[in-house]
């Protein structure tokens, strides 16, 4: 069984939880970019984005690094892998589930049919 | 391009960002079960759990249903299907760049070589 590392994955979950800072991400997997490109694209404020760019900076998922007076962005080391392998687990749990409520829903459709020969 | 329905991302990762939260949906992958047997299970209030429940019911990631006294839980619709889409996406931009970054490191290494033998 997978053990995973419950306060990694609080921590990315919920930085994942904001559209912009999802775009940020998207826009980082494209090309490194400075607070100040990403504030004038999400049209946001710099200390708003500032406080974005901190979350997923605390979760691993971007680093930054200041040159002179601009803060560059960049994906961090956190690649989403456990994320990643928590969800399909759950997806598996969750599809087997529904084929054992399948099975019984096909047993009863059978004992019906049963019963009505017998009538 | 895939495209994604932001809100229903944003609730399904929040849900997500808590370990007793994820801990529920593991045990209702296992059996349905109700609030107060997950309170046990998980230690912590009947309140405290019904709130984690209303959490992962509004992302749609559980379902719940008075029966009596007794209000059962068990897995939602959301098949987490679009949020493992979008860490897979994430991931391959994540390689893509880290490739084209080794890739980077490769030329430089091979310049250095040829300096190094025009001396």
């Amino acid at each position: 069984m997978v053990k995973f590392e419950q306060a990694g994955l609080d921590a990315s979950f919920a930085a994942l939880s904001d559209a912009t800072r999802r775009g940020v991400l998207e826009q980082l997997g494209r090309s490194d970019a400075s607070i100040t490109d990403l504030a004038e694209k999400f049209q946001m404020t710099l200390a708003g984005m500032m406080k974005h760019v901190g979350v997923l900076e605390q979760a691993g998922l971007v680093t930054t690094e200041k040159v002179g007076r601009v803060r560059n962005c960049k994906l961090g080391a956190r690649t989403l892998e456990e994320e990643a392998a928590w969800l399909d687990r759950h997806r598996q749990l969750w599809a087997s589930r529904f084929d054992a409520l399948d099975e019984v829903v096909e047993q009863l459709k059978r004992k019906e049919k049963n019963n009505g020969r017998k009538k």
